[in-house]
């Protein structure tokens, strides 16, 4: 349907979905599972990055984010580190950030994002 | 007001939110509490059709979807199974699946979604 | 870029982001630590109304929510009673309530919120 655009689509997801004027990125994670959540986060917004440019903008257009940790009280300091690094002055969108057990126990960090199209 | 729809709505939530062109179904959890995943993530899945039904619009309009399992290690692999066999061919949402505790212990899986009007 | 509006903005999050006809508010959490989740859940709702404000909208408004507590088993009553009584009737939001481990331990609640500009 021409007002749903779905970007790299398969039967259980599509990576980005733009409706509404609004893209989303459903949760991504890192095919590196080095025990590292430096790492890990560097590759979730390296993903990321890819979605947002296939859907034709970049990252000054985020408008929320919420990120999973599966060790906030270890990982909140690391993964922020790579986040402020990345978030371009004066365009971070709202956040929530929680922890959760992800699909498998090497990953240690997962990232969902909505941006304006 | 007009432009916001509140559909099935009592003091604590609405089950549909209709507003800027999307549709919001809150997470839903299902009323069987047989502890099966696929058999509590088919009833979650029918009570999302009903809503969308309700909202006007069916399961092809479908944006993003949230996913929390009470045991991911256990029930990721039968959650989707049910929920891929559901997903119209073509239509699948972004998605984000993360392990949580759901507001009984009972319940196994809780799924939200947001939709295009 | 003027079809985004942040407030409250710095390199890690705006506190609130106005785009697509949407106001999106990220998980805010209380700054009072005392181990009372109404305390804590009344914290969070006046910090969302002062968002609201700020948006130029307030909680009639409101569209989507998502709850995070701590200790659900614990706590899900006592966040309900206070959210009960600050929902406008008849302008309940969706809702999404999950238990997570929080940014830190003496966090009980955290809530971010979808509004209609």
């Amino acid at each position: 349907m021409s007002d749903i655009v779905r970007i790299d689509t398969n039967q259980r997801m599509s990576r980005v979905v733009k409706a509404a004027g609004l893209v989303f990125i459903g949760g991504q994670t890192s095919a590196d599972l080095t025990p590292d959540v430096k790492l890990q986060t560097a590759k979730v917004l390296e993903k990321i990055d890819g979605f947002l440019d296939k859907a034709g903008i970049d990252k000054t257009r985020l408008v929320s984010a919420q990120v999973w940790l599966a060790d906030i009280a270890r990982d909140f300091a690391g993964m922020n580190e790579v986040w402020d690094a990345w978030v371009p002055e004066g365009c971070a969108p709202t956040r929530a950030t929680v922890q959760a057990q992800l699909a498998s126990n090497e990953l240690l960090v997962e990232i969902a994002v909505v941006a304006l199209a």
